[in-house]
């Protein structure tokens, strides 16, 4: 079959790759009244997604990709949604020679930025424009409005981010979407997004723990104290989530969900590539990071069945006088850690921005996150404000307001972590939040033994606190300084 | 100036690279009666190095590459030590057309890894061996006894082995070199050596800060405790160092040395290296990550100017009424936080033995790290014994030893973990690493609500704990559980 005459040219925007996040966004852009040239390398699927959902709108169907490109109106805008890595390279190399200059090539799936920069790269020596995009939200999201990130140029965004603006969520009637900055920016900010997504799910598991711990507090016990979070300075997606499945009774056993799910998480990349990322750039995303190594940790069977039963505990007995003050400081230090490791990863999305010219707007990165995806929540106004007030801001934790909602809750802060310790309930980011909120608001870090130990051992020189300089001290000698 | 004829072929070793460690590298092998082969990019550090050393033994000075190779025996046993990257793939493409099959090409730079893998197989096509080599211990072990780690063939190390054997570190007799394993492992285990490295400074600096805060204690008292510390379980070569450098009077004002030292720790990458591949491995090397991190963080400069003085404290006073006691609960805590960062590194060199087939000897790696290198410590027999009472040891922590070892520090780990979380102390090391023990020791993690969300969200299924099989709960519809 191909494109009849009459459909040559028409449609708006194309998608290829019907899988269930390339069929929900072709729906959802028919939805918003464009025309969608559809595609799939078998063609079933993409009989079966017009024959199912012709009520949405109008779809354009092509079996041949060849087909695909003739039904759509210049410059062409092809969306392409398929699995990322070489499956993603196969299509645009299928695509390319298909296609005129000043067409928007669109990858919409979970590409890691370098590979988005490289391919940018390559399209724009053939005149094309090459749009690396963020879409969070899954599968819901992407039929109903998820958030969207585009990289690329400014040029591609005239005539692309009206369409994408159109179908992603929309919080207070403004759009999820926004143009995020050059090549791979918009795959960058969406990796750290879901770093981000790991460190607020790893809080509030440990925030589940202490209550479980702490409280003898069962699952669906534990779901009315998110639920009523979810209600203040907390409401989020996440934490709605987290009532959710925490009310859920299994009906297998009649027991809470939660109880008969095996306590190993998994991950599918982005939080280790934004932790590898952020070594690189030297920023400490140390939430984030401790996230991605729980998760590693729940998964690592050996080590958990040989130290399970061998290793003390040795833990003080819990003692909770007050049921509700433990609530309330549980909720006061999930906030506080949560504002650390939104202040990571915005410092991070700082970072590459200034490493790779990306110019990225943090405010504007807060805005397409209220809505859509998965770590949507009211809180994001407040980061948007804050970049409002110092679009230069060099941490998020000592803009006022921020500074003032952790100020609130650090000494209870203090007392979860350290009745985590004594207790033996691991919050191991908890725990590394306040290191880092320690660690940042230092008058001195004790980075200066390891300097000294650094120029004792290998020579390393340091700098000193009263003149500028490179110095290093004879350790093996007469132990004078000398300057370097 | 050409090599002699009676000088040709008659070295046992050659070095090219005459900097620092490549000139001490060839005095310890002159030293050692072997004939050493000299040449270096400018001829000059060549002649110098033979006028300056000759005492040291037999040097064979050559000006060019060809003369340097011609007056090495065969096979020819060729050790480069230039800077990593692009520089030793410049000498090892000059060196290569003048070998020939069965020659030994030795790196002893620090190369990440995945660069001696792919010069192994390059080198090995042509029937040359190439070992990437760790070398540990600076410029004073270079000289005088080094930790040495080859990789490579096992048939490249029956010749280069003995002579490499001569020059290191001798504990009790035996030398600190081994044959690690194949291609990049000699170099993998280097990267994880340095990256306990980390984490042993930081554990240290942490210490240090607590003695200072908690205590009010100066430089040289705490330089005091460091030194009695070193003549028990935590004797070391970096105690030792701590000591000296505590003690030390700066000279220009009068004050404790590490006093007018700047508090910001600096690195050159192997820290992040070990904790980027650790992410790829899966294995949670959290003590080695935050010793990362906590030198990011000294660094990050903007951050913490931003942070100081407006961040609140909100901290308990501190009231240690038995200074003796708190001191010990601190030793005992660096003790467990210690053995915590060995039994994550070394959980990282089985995951990669694995994955890479190298077949690493844990038990050998500890064996040669007791002398010459940077984390030479008593310590470390313990690991030998260790992994000789069970080679497939899962987890370090759980042999009796160190159960034993850090079960009689447990209490004092959580007091100390939980005063500095009271007390502001920044103490990511300790704290990640007694949350990552009452992770592994768990008999349940939170990670169940963690893939209970994933699936909420992104029907990413879930395992049962009462039986096989994945599943995923249909949460927007009428939540009914299906097998997958």
């Amino acid at each position: 079959m191909s494109v009849p005459s009459s459909a040559v040219g028409t449609a708006q925007i194309g998608v290829t790759g019907l899988a269930v996040m390339g069929r929900n966004l072709a729906r959802n852009f028919a939805r918003h009244g464009f025309t969608v040239a559809v595609h799939n390398r078998t063609f079933a699927r993409t009989q079966s997604l017009v024959a199912d959902h012709a009520s949405d709108g109008t779809f354009v169907p092509s079996e041949s990709m060849a087909d695909f490109v003739a039904s759509l109106e210049r410059p062409r805008k092809v969306v392409v949604m398929v699995q990322a890595g070489a499956p993603t390279d196969a299509v645009i190399d299928e695509l390319v020679p298909l296609l005129e200059p000043g067409d928007i090539v669109v990858d919409a799936g979970n590409a890691h930025f370098p590979d988005t920069v490289r391919r940018e790269a390559a399209l724009r020596e053939k005149g094309l424009h090459f749009v690396g995009t963020g879409v969070s939200g899954g599968e819901e999201g992407a039929l109903n409005g998820p958030s969207i990130m585009p990289g690329g140029t400014k040029e591609s965004y005239e005539s692309l981010g009206p369409i994408l603006e159109a179908i992603s969520a929309k919080v207070d009637g403004v759009p999820c979407c926004t143009h995020v900055g050059p090549d791979g920016a918009g795959h960058f900010v969406k990796m750290v997004h879901n770093g981000i997504e790991y460190a607020d799910m790893q809080l509030i598991a440990e925030a589940y723990d202490l209550l479980r711990s702490g409280l003898g507090a069962s699952a669906p016990e534990i779901g009315e104290v998110f639920a009523a979070w979810n209600t203040g300075d907390l409401e989020s997606f996440l934490i709605e989530v987290t009532a959710e499945v925490l009310a859920h009774t299994d009906a297998a056993t009649g027991r809470p969900f939660v109880d008969v799910v095996a306590d190993a998480a998994e991950q599918k990349g982005t939080g280790r590539w934004t932790v590898q990322n952020a070594l690189d750039l030297g920023v400490p995303i140390t939430g984030i990071a401790e996230a991605t190594f729980a998760r590693a940790l729940s998964g690592s069977a050996p080590q958990r069945a040989a130290a399970r039963g061998v290793l003390p505990a040795d833990t003080l007995e819990w003692n909770v006088p007050d049921p509700g003050a433990f609530i309330e400081d549980v909720r006061l230090a999930l906030y506080a850690s949560k504002v650390v490791a939104y202040s990571q990863g915005f410092d991070q999305i700082a970072a590459a921005s200034a490493q790779f010219g990306w110019d990225i707007d943090r405010g504007a990165m807060a805005r397409i996150w209220r809505g859509g995806c998965i770590i949507r929540a009211k809180f994001l106004d407040r980061i948007t404000q804050a970049y409002e007030r110092d679009a230069n801001l060099p941490l998020l934790l000592a803009d006022p307001y921020f500074t003032a909602a952790v100020a609130n809750g650090v000494a209870a802060w203090r007392r979860v972590v350290s009745a985590a310790a004594a207790h033996g309930v691991p919050t191991p980011a908890f725990s590394s939040s306040l290191a880092y909120y320690d660690g940042v608001r230092a008058e001195r870090l004790p980075a200066n033994l390891i300097q000294a130990q650094r120029d004792f051992f290998g020579a390393h020189t340091y700098r000193r606190t009263d003149r500028e300089g490179t110095f290093h001290t004879d350790w093996s000698g007469d132990r004078s300084e000398q300057t370097w």
